[in-house]
This record gives structure tokens, sequence and C-alpha cells, in this order.
């Protein structure tokens, strides 16, 4: 039969980059879905104190493959 | 380690408001999901009978933190 | 035969709500289509005088089935 | 000479409804801008907390004229 | 209560058609979900090799009620 | 004088395809337009019972000239 | 009782210019509805010939009030 | 230090074109804003009576260097 | 070094089907283009005479990769 | 076999309007592509000198017949 | 009374990284802005010389609560 | 004449981040295109293995001048 799969949205936050906030989420992720293997970025996002960026904020469209 | 956040996307149903139909959403939502903290509005649509608006309907997206 | 619908773009004002606004386009409507049955909220906006909110405006996608 | 006009965008906040929301920033960017005659909803989110919506917020542009 | 519906994004995929692919995608998640009632399709995409279209790829989100 | 266009918006329905949803909503609305020329799909969606496709539902824009 | 408005949309057509293609589209439409008050602008096409633009072509959105 | 820059929105209008209309706008903002050096057209609109339009309105991004 | 790819933008047409419409578009392209590898549908639309579809009408985006 | 188009995105550039810097776009274009047969505007923006626009910058995505 | 926000619109530039353009354009808008607490990006750009990025360039939305 | 200029479509991928993602599409595209002055990002994507971003991948539109 037909692969399908399920895409799920997720927030990373870093306080260095987006690759790493990306990264963060990607990671948490996976301890309880071990087929993620695409992402898509849907928006960029940040928190500022004092002038100074203090997260980079990612959400995320994360895919992966239902497994039978 | 930094946060994760989740988005799920929910709709809602009042026969009043707009605004009774995300408490709706997100109250039934929240007897699963303790962590429920922001949410955004999507899109609002509504039923229509005899020339009365039935149901206002909102769809949403739902953010809360991944516990570890 | 298969079921064929019209969509038709209305603007509703209101002083009260985008609720009301919701309605009032509707049952204007209503007086010539008897068929209505859903909507779709396309934009809000609203007019302000002294500081005050005066009308609130929204544009409507009503959907109704077009009879044989 | 022609009319001019600018946008500028607020956030207002509500516990009760966006409607309040919008006559809260309306009523504020008034104190300092005499001529807003307008208003566009660009985005609705809100708050969240134990199951309860906290918070209605609205993102709005909101126009005024220019004065020579 | 009112009721409450939640939406899930799958994609699924098929050598034929968009339709056969909708239906692979739907025909699987109903095997955990019993209570999918809508579709709407987001994304169509697609794989191609030697000049051939492998793979009709469709993103739907998909609407079912969340029972109590 | 030049030619003026009008376009209206419709749902077609088809149990088999988005191809055959078109053409009926096409049938449907030449019975009283003469001149209709070109669609284009707005938006596909569709009905599920069962675990089943039961409607391909498609939103049309639909283009025809007007007459003097 | 309150306004309410209602949306068409047109395609104008000049060889000249997007606001001579406007201008066609209103004047044709007004033939039959009175009072058109505003309209937006969706889409600008044009169709060319040999290195040359024929036709400025513009998608419009008209809105006049309902009459009771 | 690298540069900064600031985009404002603004609508302008005329009789006459979508051209005048933006020049309008920029001449106006030109006399308290000096850096101005691009724009982005975001909507166009206009206003008719009896049939002639009689406003093109035009909404303008307006970018500027900030100075230090 | 890492591959690089290019999307260029198609339209295929089919009397039956997008289905169609897309590896017709797909299948000229690959005489001159051997390595396509995916396509992402744009917009689907289509012609219409005497009340039957004439043309379905599908704007793709194509995908190769650059050869060195 | 069915016909193929092709789409390509150009920028053009005139002093004096949007429909000039059409025309000047599609005419350079033309000198090695002689099938364009119709042209989509996608942005509209310009630059700025002293409070005068001194270009209309169009982006246009521009469409022509395939030869087999 | 309630928070109300206003929301600025920003184009940073750096040489290296998307980062630390958003940075540079929070930091020089923080000389006169004390209360900047977030952001959102909008678009990225950038320019090429001689086939290097010379310019990271993004376009922001800043938000800040307005003072009483 | 005034200037024209070509827009294409690109995909970069680095290993690392989306700023040597852009920077490898540029230099690949910059062998056969000298004139590349400016790019636009389109999309940001990703791939996945194990848990671990093994792909940055971004859909760039990269602006030139068409030479005479």
């Amino acid at each position: 039969m037909s692969n399908v799969y399920k895409l799920i949205e997720l927030v990373g936050v870093s306080e260095k980059s987006y690759e790493e906030a990306i990264q963060n989420a990607i990671k948490k992720a996976s301890k309880s879905l071990k087929a993620i293997s695409w992402f898509q970025v849907i928006e960029q996002r940040g928190a500022v104190k004092d002038g100074n960026v203090t997260e980079f904020q990612v959400i995320l469209k994360v895919g992966f493959k239902l497994v039978d």
C-alpha cells in the first residue's frame, strides 16, 4: 500500500540562530517520533530585551511517515 | 535545554459569538493538554438557517509547551 | 444530478459587533435568497470618529444552493 | 492639493472581546492622533491560562489623514 | 456542550491521480481516527523520473470531531 | 466599445473526481449564462464518511463576457 | 436598519492603460447598477502580440449598496 | 555601523492615475522625511460616483534610511 | 560541492484531466531537460465552450538539478 | 500533441508609468522570444530621489508557447 | 487600562547573517524606543556582487508597548 | 533604452546554515550568469535523519540585468 505522511507544527527556540532553533525542535520531537524526514519553515519571530535579541523563534512544519 | 512548543489546529463552535467559540475549543482541548498558553485565529466561518446565523465557527491554532 | 452552490460577497455593518454585522448582511440577503446555508469571513474593517469605533464592517462570502 | 493618509499598526488587548480590544487600541492612539478615520483587522490572537482565554489580542492597521 | 473539531495535516501519494492520493491518506488515517468527516487540499506536488510522473502527492487538512 | 467580463464563484460536487465536479458546476451555470469561457480553481475540499471520500468539492471562479 | 453592500468581480480591458480598463468596467456595470461606490484591484494581466502589449486587463471587485 | 531602514505605509490619491497618486503620497511625506529612496505598491483601490472613477487610491510602503 | 537546483514555471494543457495536463508539460520539458525530479502545482484553470470544459490548464513549478 | 507554455519572470522599468515599464520588458524579451502572448503583474515598486519618483518598476510573469 | 502595542517595520543589513541583520536593526531602533519586546521576520533578501553575497537584508516588524 | 531584469528561481543546499545555502546557489549560478545583483528568499526547508538536520534548503529568486 502507498505511503502516507503526517505533518505537525512545532516552535523551536534558540539564543543564537534560527538553525539552532530548528535543530532544537527537531531533536525534542525525535524522542517520540523516529521517522521525521523533512521540515518547512513557516514563520520566524523573536524576543527582545533592552535592545538585544534574547530568543530566535521558528515555527516549523515537520513531516514523517505514518507506520502501518 | 531550550523550550519547544507544539501547535495544533482546532475548530470551535458557538451559537452566540466567536469569542465563545474560541473559549469552547480551548476548554475542551485543555482537558487533555494542560499547558496551552496561546492561540491564533486562522479562519472564521458559520452556518445559516432560514436567514439566521445558527453557528459561529472559528479555526484556531493553539500553542502549548512540550514537556520533557 | 449533483448539487451546485453559488458564493456571493457581501459587506455587513454594525455599531456593536462583528457578529451583528454578519447577521445584518445575512438577513438582508435572505430576503431574495432563501437557500443561504453557510458563510466565511473574508475581511474585518471599521470606521472611527473622534476616537470611537462607529462601525464594525465585515466582508463575507455567503454560500447557497442553486435551484434547478 | 490631494489628501494623503498614513497607516500605522497597533495591537489592542481585552479580557472580553475583539471589539473591545479594537476600541482600546483606537482610544489610546487617538490621544496623540486626532484624525483616525478607519481601521482594518490584520490578525487575531490570544493568551490562555488554565484552560481559560485571558486576553483577546487584535493586530490592526489604523488610517488617518496627514495634515499639511 | 458544543462540538469541537480537530484538523490534522497529512500527505497522500498515488501513482495515478490526486483523487487516489487523497483516498489513500484518508483510508490510512481512518484506521485510528473513526470520526473524519471532511478535508481540504493544501498543496499538490509530485515526483518525476525520466520524464514521467511517478508520484502525485497531495497535502491535506483532515477534520474530525473530538469525542468527549 | 471594449469588452467587459464578469466573474462568479461556484461550488461543484462529484463523487468521482475534481474534473467532474468542475464540469458539473459549469454545466448547471451554463443553463442561464451562455457566454462562460474560462474558470479558475480557488479551493478543493471534500466530504468523508467511514474512511471513504464521498464528495470531491471544488470552488471555482467562472468568467463570462457581459453582453451589451 | 443598517446598510448592506454587495461586491461583484469584473474584468475590464483597455489598449492604453489600467486606469482606462478600470473605467471601462465601471462604466459598463453602471448601466444596470446605479449605486457603485468603490472598487479594489485584484489582479493585473495583459495580452501581447508581436512584442507589443495589445490589452491591459484588470480584475476588480466593485462594491455597491443593496437597496431595500 | 551597518545601515538600518524604516518602512512606513501611506495612501495616496489622484483623480487621474495610480502613478500620480504615488507621486502625491511621496511628495507629501518628503516634506518631513528627506531620505525616502524606494516604495512598494501594496493595494490599489478607488472611489466611484455616477459610473465614473473619481479617485484612484494607492496604498504604499515607503522606505528610507534611519539617520544616526 | 553541494547540489543546486533550478525551478522553471510551465503551463500544461489537457482535454481530460489535470494529471494528464501535468504529464504533458513534464514530457515536453524533459526533451531538453534530462534531470527533472519534482514539481509543484501553482494554479489550476480551464477553458469552456458551450457549457463544456474544453481544456484543463495547470501551472507548474518544475525542479531539476543543475549539472556542473 | 497538446500545447505547453513557459512562464518567465521579468522586471521592467520606466520613468513615466507602469504601462511603459511593462512594454519595455516585453519589447526586450521579444527580441529572443517570438511567441510571448500574455503577462501577469506580480509586484509594483519604484525608486525615489529628492521627493520625486524616478523609476516605476514592475515585476511580470510573461507566458509563451514552447515550440516543438 | 489595558495595554496597547505598536508595530513598526524596519530593514536590517549584515554582511554575515540574517541573525546579525536582525540584531543591527533592533539595536538602532532601541536608541529611541526603549520598550521593544518582540519582532517578526517579514521578508529576507540580499545583494550580490561578482557571485558573492555582499548583504543579507531582513525586513522586520518590531513590537513595543505604548507608554501612557 | 531602459534596463530590463530577469528573475530565476534556484534551490541552494547546505549542511550548516541558510546563509551558506544561499551562497552556494548564487556561486553556482554565477558561473554562467555574470550580472546577478540581488536575491529574495521564497521558502526555507530542510531534510532530517535520525533526529538531526542534514540539509538546510533555501528557495531563492535571483535577479540580474538582461544584456542588450
